[in-house]
């Protein structure tokens, strides 16, 4: 006698843009507004960006799944114990999805900005995408909404534009800063002050503007040179246009 | 005695996305559902990938515009009246969306991808922005879909992503492609053996994807080493994933 088989179900890794609701894509829309569980990413004791966005648009009887990062504050991210503690939150963050895919259940993983984008869903998605259905929903990244922001278009023609991070060191920032003609800089916080420097040092500093919050009620647009040295701690967007061919 | 002055219409520059409606942002689907004005550009003679993505969406009663792109396949790109005679195709286009405005007639002008990343709507907004009202709508870039169509992450930790077109010559290529983590690579084409040897000097080559038609009912992925020395002449994107730090 054989035991009929659950279909597993399929764990849906979906961006939700920038912030506003109403930059979501019409698939992740009708996802989200149908979806029986969906799950998310946020700080302890945070509602947490990214169901915020959320607010009104789920089932009454909706399952949430809250995936609370481990307080990591106190460890420098180059103290082997960060990797450590942080994988296996997403280990047990995986294991969790795991175990509804199995007995069937459909899950939607809300993400902010892009899944494949410097986006948390892919240390679930490396972990589950060999033992159950997976599908990932690109979405309008940060970035797109600061550029847009700005009233300015970022690339023309043939230029190249590079995404770097804050966290680099100042000479790698300094490397890219130097050779591309459109720049987006994340990761910023503590990192402001490297960055400006890198900035100055390749004379870009006079064109860099400052988005904190694109695409959320808050949003602020400045000149960078005008923003003093205080910035949003992690929705901070820095950006040079480029200036390439234009007819 | 004065006369009553109309209001200018809105023109709305509004991005579609890769391709795939159901990725389109929620405001863009109601803003043209809603449209009676809709422009589009498109080749003469063709249908148009731009329009093409609205097909079933609008308005019985629209008025359609659309902007054929003259035809500049016998003028090479360095001379002077390739440049000029686009400006002036550009310039007409322009003049025709700032008499709708005048009239009080708001617009909705599509485009692919998203609108200030290498759209042509720049070229109109440029011309437009300080005579009437202008709103841009961004969306999912073709390059997102692209990565995501791959399954992998395209960026993780601090890498840097570098987007660069395949119209650059091949040093300024080799410059990127040896300092970036992850990469995209657009406008291939005619450039698609220059890319490669670009790719192959740098050591990038044999992790090379390439994806054509992303998100569109034509989407093929596959490894560039699989791809012999065919490709899609426009609708082609390279990606190489960056492999940075991940717990």
């Amino acid at each position: 006698m054989t035991h009929p088989v659950t279909p597993k179900g399929t764990i849906r890794g979906v961006g939700l843009g920038p912030g506003d609701p109403d930059l979501m894509s019409v698939k992740a829309d009708r996802l989200l507004r149908h979806a029986s569980h969906v799950a998310f990413f946020r700080k302890a004791g945070r509602i947490g960006q990214a169901r915020r966005i959320l607010d009104g648009m789920l089932r009454s009887d909706v399952t949430e799944i809250a995936m609370e990062y481990p307080v990591t504050t106190e460890i420098p991210l180059s103290d082997p114990r960060y990797n450590q503690i942080l994988s296996a939150f997403y280990e047990a963050s995986a294991a969790r999805l795991r175990g509804l895919s199995e007995a069937g259940q459909d899950v939607v993983v809300v993400s902010e900005g892009d899944p494949f984008f410097y986006g948390s869903f892919m240390h679930l998605y490396s972990r589950l995408k060999d033992d159950c259905p997976v599908e990932v929903v690109p979405a309008i990244t940060g970035m797109s909404a600061a550029w847009t922001a700005t009233g300015l278009p970022v690339t023309w023609g043939d230029d190249v534009l590079s995404v770097v991070m804050g966290t680099l060191p100042e000479d790698v920032l300094v490397g890219h800063m130097a050779r591309a003609d459109a720049l987006v800089v994340m990761k910023i916080g503590r990192n402001f002050a490297k960055v400006c420097d890198a900035l100055h040092h390749t004379g870009r500093f006079d064109d860099a503007w400052l988005i904190e919050y694109a695409a959320m009620a808050d949003q602020t647009v400045q000149r960078l040179s005008e923003a003093g040295d205080r910035v949003a701690p992690y929705f901070s967007i820095i950006v040079v246009h480029g200036n390439g061919r234009r007819p």
